[in-house]
């Protein structure tokens, strides 16, 4: 697998549909950032979630939230460009836990601890292949 | 197919997601309002989409949106309790034209002209089932 | 203050919107469905964030989520007829954590741990108003 | 204003957030992604519309959308990589009709044209000023 730097990065630009009546960015438009970040982790690393959609191959893996804390340090607003940084904190058999930071320069908007599991095309958790776990595991 | 009172109508309360950084209720939000006010309409109807979901079995109906012309007339605002109202303008072979309306009150928000297809599990377009389009018919 | 009994509780409907290409609620939709579930216990406690809008007013108060934790224990799918429980673990000066839980009968599909804040007009964390912070009192 | 080429182009991604239990692209995200469309439309004309959010200067301007009509001619799903087309079919006093189209490398997914109103800080329809009509102008 191809090897990523850590931490991954991915930006983000603040639209509309982000924000809220108060003023700032809805705090469920961080979730989908951070969900952003580490989709396009994992394609950095060559997986490709769509190619996975085939839940009968015995190769199918999905990686589904199992836990997520999120802080919310500074308010964000219509039309700032943003970056979601991500490495690895741990991995686990079937499991892996990102620390993930949503930048506006080299402010802390908000940091999340994301634990995602790996599902199977049965939707039961299944091990890590080998390859991808020390990819993950590089980006500690 | 139980009969449904011509307009459908169903309860939408404005939230916090629903608005953005203007102040009011955001475009795509009146577009998510009025597929809930659809999928509604539907239940009432007897047709439980998740259903549908075995797109393997033959008698698999799903309707997917077409083409949709919406007029904002209003804005609507945080807290906002609106009303989704659907009628049926027309019944074709296998697709169904509606007239929906968000009201807040007696007060036109927005109006929706939504043309939906029905797709088999392969989804193609398909042929609406004689008792299902005679039941949209009652709804003009 | 009107008393709410605890848990307070709101019905949400797993709407297509909610819903991913995993055939299951996407994460951030249960986020969504906690905040309405803490928009209709504030409504149930008589305070409409809405007339809040006006941050000019000394009075104005406005809730904003500081931290949040969230276990996914359970898939939701569309269709699905869900209910927010919501009560409350502590109250500080300016701040109230809620104990959510998102429930599909008897069956906990997700559960978060949310602060919130008080925030004045400016933005600014303030002290919430005695009766006010007894009433979230009463929901422990 | 500097000169923008027509069409005006925006790449978008596809993510989890975007597609529903369908499999494809929810109908509402098509929405989405056309304000995303514009609102760097109006960037690369240098109109940066958070700069606008002061509506008590006698500048501000925002756009509003006032009729929408989307026809949606192929699915599009997880990870794909879209375009967003942007021009201009007419420039009134107060409004904007633009032509968008959602692009599949060179496979037409969905086509809108949308009629957008400036409104000044009051949320009341203004003119346009003459030189950002014209920048319109240029874009047909």
């Amino acid at each position: 697998m191809p090897d990523v730097p850590s931490p991954h990065t991915h930006p983000v630009r603040v639209y509309w549909e982000d924000t809220d009546a108060g003023g700032i960015v809805y705090h469920a438009s961080h979730v989908r950032f951070f969900e952003r970040g580490r989709t396009e982790l994992l394609r950095a690393m060559g997986i490709h979630q769509s190619a996975h959609a085939d839940r009968s191959s015995p190769d199918a893996i999905l990686f589904t939230v199992r836990r997520m804390e999120i802080d919310y340090l500074k308010p964000a607003f219509l039309d700032d460009a943003l970056v979601v940084e991500t490495s690895v904190l741990e991995v686990g058999g079937s499991r892996v836990v990102l620390d993930q930071r949503l930048m506006r320069g080299d402010q802390l908007v908000a940091e999340a601890k994301v634990t995602v599991v790996a599902v199977g095309g049965n939707g039961r958790p299944r091990r890590i292949p080998a390859d991808m776990a020390s990819a993950f595991g590089r980006l500690q």
